[in-house]
């Protein structure tokens, strides 16, 4: 039997710092970014039952999954048949949607918040869209304002911000550029992808102050940082300072990029929530069901969380 | 055959901060901190390679063993055998001695720095010394001088500074008042170890600027955390902004503590270099042959890294 508890009472100890946000969103993505790319497929009612599980571990918002077509991520083909049994949770549900076919689906099925998700750079543009990024944000137009005039928001993700495999670094205007765009098309948030996680604090500082001097402003802006190379809270730490108050992460670290070369991919929830709670932010989390959630998700998975906090706070009892 | 290679060139950006050193030293902890636990003895000659090859990754301070009674800490056993094959190396060689018999014995050997392994906590310093924090004290008092007297730099590690299995979280006064001490008897360096990993960087802050006050400024400190939940690099850069500028790390993530819950422990050396690297903060050390060095060691105690740059530069290659 797996039992989780926190190490000793009063862990991690509350100091609260000036300068950083009172209250931070989490964006969790696990049930969809988390899940796309896992191979065996995942029952619909696991799924359902996972974003429940989430929902009462306090997270508000959960992005629930892709209405991209079923050839192209085959373990999402159930859209239509998750969102009825999770859409009376009362938290917010964004789902990505790849173009206007997509869009439809969403919209027919009651959904009020979609993703679209876009590059930076061409070469992951070509890899993941086969197209240009102008071609790209060609496509994105019309489903950015028919969603809006439907009433949606929407939120405009940006892959590859900080580094290309293919590319190497990539530079700050190049992204601020895409990002411009993003928001004239009419995406009311962007969230800032540090796809194959080469980031580090001081070029995540860069980019935000150059996003500001572009009128993109932290109120804007969330972060999506992945843990590759075991960066990703000093990286969020540094986008806090920054004044960003809305943070992606996957319970218990679950997917990441395809594209990148280790295992590691999502921040996990779970480490985030550890850090943030220690900094006396409110999250509305509560870290002890969520990682019995991640630690119920792997079971279902087969394999251990990758969350450092997730294997701290787990541990077998003997019964 | 394993390769190690960057993601791409260029990787990761260097963007510098304002207000942070422009040069880092990093304590290598891995032969000694990363071996001790070890179950299975790792032979001299394979030590004294592992530590030849992090001073040709450009590490300048690697510590070596402990003089310690051999019925404690049977991997280490071997000091004597060591410290000949490796103090040709040109580089800074300190070992921590638990007592006088310990220190009597190293300087026979010709070291010219030593460490005390001091606790903060009344629960740990029972627990690792069956002593009380002040029974402690007092024996280090006389090693304390005899090494100074010998010429030789002294080191004071600090246990438990950010909480305790058995406490929970530990009063930022009473770590200043065990620093104070250790200062006084004459130790130079003081490291802040976060034992058990649970330290968040508000606390490490609020740690630093007590520290300030009472006289131990950042010149006279490193910091040693454990990235048990994840927290070592955004806690490594919470101090950083302080001006510390002598990091502990363990080369692969080797180690760590017995008493934390998590099989991982000790802050992994390449993490650290990749995010000094993307600060554009002068470290020395060459991060493709430090990996290289890592996966060796890995395939000698075999398992892998859990590191997760090592992770992601590490990859097979079909030869």
């Amino acid at each position: 039997m797996t039992g989780v508890a926190l190490p000793a009472p009063g862990l991690p100890m509350a100091v609260p710092q000036e300068g950083l946000p009172a209250r931070v969103r989490i964006h969790e993505v696990g049930a969809r970014d988390g899940l796309q790319n896992e191979k065996s497929t995942v029952p619909t009612e696991v799924k359902a039952e996972f974003i429940r599980r989430l929902a009462e571990a306090g997270l508000t918002t959960i992005e629930a999954t892709s209405f991209v077509h079923p050839k192209w991520v085959p373990q999402l083909a159930d859209a239509e048949r998750l969102m009825p049994l999770v859409s009376g949770l009362g938290v917010r549900l964004p789902v990505l949607v790849p173009n206007e076919r997509g869009l439809e689906r969403a919209l027919a099925l009651g959904v009020r918040e979609v993703a679209v998700f876009g590059s930076v750079t061409e070469s992951f543009a070509k890899a993941n869209l086969n197209r240009t990024v102008d071609e790209s944000l060609a496509m994105f137009e019309p489903v950015v304002a028919k969603a809006r005039q439907a009433g949606a928001r929407v939120r405009g993700y940006l892959s590859m911000c900080f580094g290309d495999p293919w590319e190497g670094a990539v530079p700050v205007p190049q992204v601020v550029a895409v990002a411009r765009r993003l928001a004239d098309l009419g995406c009311q948030e962007l969230s800032l992808g540090d796809t194959i996680g080469v980031a580090t604090p001081g070029h995540v500082a860069a980019l935000l102050t150059a996003l500001g001097e572009a009128g993109l402003g932290p109120e804007r802006l969330a972060v999506h940082f992945h843990d590759t190379y075991g960066q990703a809270l000093a990286n969020t730490l540094a986008a806090l300072r920054h004044g960003v108050a809305t943070v992606d992460a996957s319970a218990g670290g679950l997917g990441g990029c395809p594209y990148a070369r280790s295992a590691t991919g999502n921040l996990a929830t779970e480490d985030l929530v550890w850090m943030l709670n220690g900094l006396g932010i409110d999250t509305g989390v509560d870290l002890t069901r969520l990682t019995a959630t991640s630690v119920w998700m792997a079971e279902q998975l087969g394999r251990p969380s990758p969350s450092r906090t997730v294997r701290a706070l787990s541990h077998e009892e003997s019964s």
